[in-house]
């Protein structure tokens, strides 16, 4: 095993988890650290070092995320190979500074985001403009705490006809952003639970529920989502998922999984489900399925919904339906917690949704989305000799998941095509290697890799999320990512 | 002891902790348990009924809230006097439902609310309309976690030169609301503390810690602010103060005391003081003291303020001064967090500071409460024969405490005037009473004991809120309290 000894600062500038990743970093890409090499534990480390072990873990997390190393389940942290990354070096930087490293991409295919052009500001800004000149200063006193009653009369309407969740005014809390909602949740629920995650998942709900100091086990995936008897198997009280689509696997929940899930939740007192519907608008085929909530008959779907997503980031408006039991411990625990919302801003979204805007929205927005899928998908035809096209069936993102090839040392051999999987090592490089390739030819995309609680995807796959970009910005885009990766059409 | 069986229906309607918290409240009211009796522990109760201990605990909260119950330290529980407690049980009403409680009174010395005349709302829906027309849809993406950067140079700025608050606008943390910035700053500190707090304090706060966890001590006041010798018996980590203005209490923390204070917290590693600086705006005698943040010079001190005292409770923008230690950790764990006030809001408020409006705002309240505040005293005169007036100045309430006299057992004996401190039972019965006789005569006044962390005021103290109401409201409701109390002038 390597011995590390980092000279760490204790009062520098840089945070000691900072100074121990830069240093590993180093090691690996000078060679000191060679590939395969296994690295010592994090507890060993820390206890090396003189630091804590979350400050290890950090370095660690860090250092696997951008592909220095691999973490094997039971074996330890190993060096990854160093000819594959040393691309990576020079061009990625600490993921930390997050600015720079977007500037020098021409084309982003981001996920976060929306259609700038789609958002429908002069309407928003007209009932902005109604509502503050016909309210009184009534608006600007204290407001209910679980959000205005108009509006969550209006959102039970519009969950209820949309996405068939079932549940009185009473049962919506309103708040500012799902992140914030997860935070009052983990108040409601009042005990530090174990809580199973899809994996790959939403990291920002994953960093939430561990930052909150609960338990968190990552539950495989197959083709029709999280794994029943997986989730059986674990001793999980919650399990948290997106089955109207899965982020980032785009994979939609048949009724039948649904069914088992909720059987799973109602098997035991206290288990719940969190059904996160974050992005459940937009479909391009097949039937819509009612949302988890609206086939629970025992009370254990928490509803999770969203407006920054469905209208826009700045609109932080999100919306959680709870169970009547957990109502009943929000309002002994947790009543006492004022809105995040200004009750302005509650009235502006009420009468939006009210007026019909928000259908109308929605409905012009699937249109436009369905555009650029449309396109999207048929530019990267050529690609499919490469890749399997996946996730296409919904959402405002697309995964290409490599058919990879065996035991190659080369990250992309150029005899793809059959579909034996790799090695977890060889996945990490080959997506490294993708995204690396694509950066250099002026196209950002990202790996799932980030998005697996274990920091692997079990095949290399890539993630393009299209909603930002304008047409001619998709078909620009797609041919630099041909060319970067050699393909031909 | 008292052999406490209650009939609890599992499923009912009721919660669990309310059905325990009226049988018990029925036994005492039909005088079943005699005043002075003493009731078994929540441990005890809890493993008799087979619930948890925090349910009973919460019950038991609820009846010493209400006057049921007094807590003996190191002693137990024990039923109040019935013959005080009689005249209240037809009248008051379970605080949960708080709607109904409220509207039996014409005049209400609520502290909570601002006084609705004073807000701006023309200035600010015209910013409002400003904002709306000037910005294009930019400020409907993805703003800074932080808040925007012109948001946090306006506030570093003002609270520069108004409270003296050293900081970069990096510092700055924008937050729906006090209480999600305490959320938050509970993930960026990590785990969990030892909290100490000032007793009596401000409720909200104490059930944001003790909701998430943290171990909280009340610490005694005395005439200065929180006894610094008790602080350092103590092993709390943190200290959770508002120095500006104390509430309830209305003290002002003098300057020596807030060096000792800063002394205390610098005197071992990972020691802070949370200064809440919520009201500090409104002062009527002295100069105003900088803020303990600008004493500070160890990064010792998070500084929290808020909009929604100042402006409207309907502006949901608080604030937090990070020092630069718990910054490293927030971008480390928490900068993942998105924003909770819209982008627009935050635009609208940073116009509203720099173009000058905010100063003028708050010079034209100091004016505003000033007269109130003066009206209020000068018609309360005539209750010094049986009160001492605290807390005049500074804020937007004042405290009537009462000039207590030895071992009555009439609440509130003809011959006041001496001082004289009666029991602590004796306390609550007589604060219980002059609430109680307050609203039958139309004026709904709060007693502090609510703000004790063990439920108890040492004398018996009220509170009155005068933000709310006009001048010919103070004077009707001060006379009609004087007609409830027996004062005559």
């Amino acid at each position: 095993m390597y011995e590390l000894t980092v000279l760490l600062e204790e009062n520098g500038k840089e945070p000691l988890y900072e100074q121990i990743y830069r240093h590993i970093r180093e090691e690996i890409r000078q060679g000191k650290i060679k590939a395969g090499e296994k690295l010592p534990s994090t507890r060993l480390l820390a206890g090396h070092l003189g630091v804590s072990r979350s400050t290890t873990q950090l370095a660690y997390d860090q250092l696997i995320a951008e592909g220095y190393l691999s973490a094997v389940p039971c074996k330890g942290y190993f060096a990854a190979g160093v000819e594959g990354l040393c691309e990576i070096c020079s061009e990625k930087k600490n993921s930390f500074d997050k600015q720079t490293e977007q500037e020098r991409c021409r084309y982003d295919f981001s996920t976060r985001g929306i259609d700038a052009d789609g958002f429908p500001s002069g309407r928003w800004k007209k009932l902005a403009r109604e509502v503050l000149s016909e309210v009184d200063t009534e608006l600007f006193t204290h407001g209910d705490s679980q959000g205005e009653q108009g509006l969550r009369e209006a959102i039970r309407d519009y969950v209820y006809s949309a996405r068939g969740v079932n549940c009185r005014s009473e049962q919506i809390l309103i708040g500012a952003g799902s992140e914030y909602l997860l935070m009052l949740l983990n108040q409601i629920i009042g005990e530090k639970s174990v809580i199973a995650m899809e994996n790959p998942t939403y990291m920002q709900a994953y960093r939430v529920f561990c930052g909150l100091g609960h338990q968190v086990i990552p539950i495989s995936m197959d083709e029709q989502g999280i794994d029943i008897s997986e989730l059986k198997q674990s001793n999980a009280s919650l399990a948290y998922v997106m089955p109207a689509h899965q982020f980032p696997t785009g994979k939609i929940m048949p009724l039948g999984r649904r069914l088992e899930l909720i059987a799973w939740a109602a098997a035991e007192e206290g288990r719940y489900i969190i059904e996160d519907d974050y992005d459940s608008e937009f479909r391009y085929r097949g039937r819509p399925i009612p949302s988890l909530q609206g086939y629970d008959r025992n009370g254990r779907v928490i509803y999770l919904g969203t407006f920054s997503r469905s209208i826009a980031p700045g609109i932080r408006v999100s919306l959680l339906v709870l169970p009547e039991k957990l109502l009943e411990r929000y309002r002994q625990f947790c009543g006492f917690y004022a809105t995040t919302v200004s009750r302005i801003d509650q009235e502006i979204l009420a009468r939006f949704i009210q007026e019909g805007y928000y259908e109308r929205h929605l409905n012009r927005m699937k249109g436009v989305y369905r555009a650029k899928h449309d396109l999207l998908l048929e530019l990267l035809k050529p690609f499919q000799t490469r890749f399997l096209i996946r996730g296409e069936n919904a959402g405002i993102h697309v995964l290409l998941e490599e058919r990879s090839c065996e035991g190659s040392d080369h990250p992309l051999p150029e005899d793809g095509g059959n579909e034996i999987r790799t090695d977890r090592q060889s996945v990490l490089l080959r997506e490294a290697w993708l995204v690396s390739q694509a950066e250099r030819g002026g196209v950002r995309v990202y790996g799932t890799s980030r998005y697996y609680v274990d920091g692997q995807a079990k095949t290399a796959t890539i993630l393009l999320g299209f909603a930002r970009m304008r047409a001619e910005e998709i078909r620009e885009a797609v041919k630099l990512l041909a060319e970067a990766w050699g393909i031909t059409s």
